[in-house]
């Protein structure tokens, strides 16, 4: 028993990865209930109870998948609760999360160091709060500025004031990797505009950096001598730019002549989609052609694009650039004989790599049942087997793009997705942290090694 | 440079895993000469020289895929090339390319010797040759009573001769996992036969069950007290029966109504169609019901089962049991916050787990990259992509299952199949390490940390 004067309230019981995940859940209830409630639709529309949550899981998981299309559905004010659920998501939970675990003074364990530190992206706890404040102004900063470049594209289109609500709607939901958008086909009617095309990828590029690559460079680019990139800046930098320019030509090359997609474009529509397409998978989620009319090899990459993800401690989702990295490295040093992986002049530590070949092995199994739900689920005949595999992954990387097949699943089947959202998006280790037992250590115990295993 | 007296000949150069490669390729490249010559035809029939190396690969991996009907096509002659193929390549190269390497009294290094022990099963490499005159005669002892156990089943359906070269064909091929068939549709025609469902599914199993498990275990039954199970064999045990009662489990499961396959028959049928079809995926590859007409979650259970695969140093394939036994329980163990992953009182070393995880990883990483190049080559239309999937996944776990897919492949796409197969069967990282250059260890210099990257 432990003495009753070292009881503690509920909330500072809590570890920090419960915290984040509860935070979550009740934000997407709160969403569901507004979202499900008549304020929120167009006049003669109506959903169900699990057609709101799975919107307000795909908001505040800012995936972009959608059992409804949300312009025709949802009024103003419902469109409005969508934007504010992308913001909370995207940037608010997050940090939110961590302060609120700050705020009550908690001893962090290891696994909740670990935690907060990748949530925050702080290398010191100690500047919490101004990094949170930095992070929220430049985060809204960089909207409103997207938001003003968007205007010549949907003001034409839409008409002054609409036009403003568009250009705002889709800056935020760009820069928070929602993907969702106020035309049921996406940004398909913009697939050959120049200005939509830049605008929109250069925010999901700059959301999808992460926080801490985004100070870090700041700061260098004021000052050089006494600020120098991170080997975490680095490595995410990289990873982005080799990412974004293989999938860009990968598409271009096996998507060139497709008369249903690239084929029917002018040359410069055809380097614009082929860009679009190559950056959306990381995990934007809009589109500028249809998933449902590309070829297997375009549609494979994309899959692998989606489950590899976006960097660390961004608005985007996947396994992380730098997981699948340092899985890469390592599996590579191990083949090669060598002791350690070496990076940058660093070498990973036998943690780091642990930890990210625990994330991809998760990961991996996570998507793996889930698929295997969704097909045991199955009821329309219509659904290919391709097609769910798709909306899997674009469910765990929180990416929303779709092969059409969403609006098709059946309840039990929204709700898979609903739960494959929820833990890709605060990753499968931190909710399998979040609710097991912690297991006390037996410190005057450790069992002699058994090398005789066989692997492989 | 190296001085002169130095340099030794080009074998004694080789490390273990390029001789076991380099063995493997030259039985093949013999036997395809073999198959491919018009001596081992029936009348009338030809193949092409990548036919006869497929069917040479698969032979020499143990696995049972065709692009062409080895019954129909082969005479007598090539059916025992065939029948020597496997017994080679279940029994003989493991051990031999060992004994090659051990007899060049090498000194091993540490990848070296981590695969001998591997190959061999020994954990004591002195007794080698003991060891495999031992798997040798045991090996032909239990073919040889599989093979008069099914002559009541051969004979009145073949006549006496015919019976008795069945009962030794099908003895072999299921004792060996290679899962070949003389019959075109496998053992269908068996499939409410009681004993042949149990006399093969015997044999596949105490072939999949690995040598050292099995000789550890007839020790332990000689004497218990002298000898104790080691760990190995109780984690091969434990996986082997779990992996055979889920599989059978679920696989009646969901299949039981299906008209296709279970519904059509009576209760005995349906019950040993199900242990049939619950062993089979791991790695034997003969099939009772037809794949082709199973609903997606059988398939899918069965994709898992091959990749998972049979014991390790066994006649099986896949990534192997204690593999994904580690990879579970290691992620396991990092989810509870336990700094070591403990298993009947023994710790699992690091060293372990980072092994069992390259493997899961370098494996999944191949079977997508020969799954993405199937889609890139395809041209048939009629070929679905679940298809190429299944058969990917039976290629790399050496299993010989089919959606009945193989055949209908082109020759780029035939010569994918070969390398996955060759792959699959000496394993993604014995091969990596076996052609990488070994990286020379700078002991002098050793990189700090980098413990700022961000995971997951
Ligand atoms: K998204
Ligand atoms: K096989």
């Amino acid at each position: 028993g432990r003495p009753p004067g070292l009881r503690r309230s509920w909330s500072s019981r809590l570890r920090p990865p419960q915290l984040i995940a509860l935070t979550f859940a009740a934000a997407i209830l709160i969403g569901a209930l507004l979202l499900w409630s008549p304020l929120a639709h167009e006049p003669g529309k109506s959903i169900t109870f699990v057609q709101a949550l799975f919107m307000a899981t795909s908001a505040v998981c800012v995936t972009g998948l959608a059992v409804v299309d949300p312009g025709s559905t949802f009024n103003l004010f419902g469109e409005v609760v969508m934007l504010v659920l992308i913001q909370v998501g995207g940037l608010g939970l997050i940090t939110l999360g961590t302060l609120f675990a700050l705020a009550l003074r908690r001893r962090l364990g290891v696994s909740g160091r670990i935690n907060a530190q990748q949530q925050v992206s702080a290398t010191t706890l100690g500047g919490a709060t101004s990094l949170v404040r930095a992070i929220v102004l430049s985060s809204l900063l960089i909207e409103a500025v997207g938001a003003l470049l968007l205007l010549p594209a949907f003001i034409p289109r839409e008409g002054v004031g609409r036009g403003i609500y568009y250009s705002i709607f889709h800056a935020v939901s760009s820069f928070n990797n929602a993907g969702f958008s106020l035309y049921p086909n996406s940004l398909m009617n913009f697939v050959s505009d120049p200005l939509v095309n830049l605008v929109v990828t250069g925010l999901i590029i700059l959301g999808g950096l992460g926080f801490l690559v985004q100070l870090n460079v700041l700061a260098w680019l004021r000052d050089r001598r006494r600020n120098r990139l991170s080997t975490n800046t680095r490595l995410s930098l990289t990873m982005m730019a080799l990412l974004l320019g293989v999938g860009t030509v990968f598409f271009a090359l096996t998507e060139w002549n497709n008369p249903k997609t690239l084929g029917a474009l002018p040359l410069h529509g055809k380097l614009l989609a082929s860009w679009f397409q190559g950056v959306t998978p990381r995990t934007a989620g809009f589109n500028t052609l249809d998933y449902g009319l590309m070829g297997f090899p375009a549609l494979f990459m994309t899959v692998v694009w989606m489950f590899i993800g976006a960097n660390p401690g961004s608005t985007g989702g996947g396994i992380k650039t730098n997981t699948f990295y340092v899985i890469v490295a390592s599996a590579w040093s191990m083949v090669r004989g060598r002791r350690d992986t070496t990076l940058f002049g660093r070498r990973i530590d036998t943690e780091t790599v642990l930890r990210a070949m625990t994330v991809g092995l998760l990961s991996m199994a996570l998507v793996t049942l889930g698929f295997m739900a969704l097909l045991l689920l199955n009821t329309n005949r219509d659904v290919l087997f391709l097609q769910l595999f798709f909306e899997t992954v674009s469910a765990f990387g929180t990416v929303g793009l779709s092969m059409n097949a969403t609006p098709l699943l059946n309840t039990p089947q929204e709700i898979v997705l609903i739960f494959l959202m929820f833990l890709g998006r605060i990753g499968p280790l931190t909710f399998a942290v979040a609710f097991s037992r912690p297991s006390p250590e037996k410190a005057l115990v450790r069992y002699p090694a058994a090398r005789d295993i066989l692997i492989g």
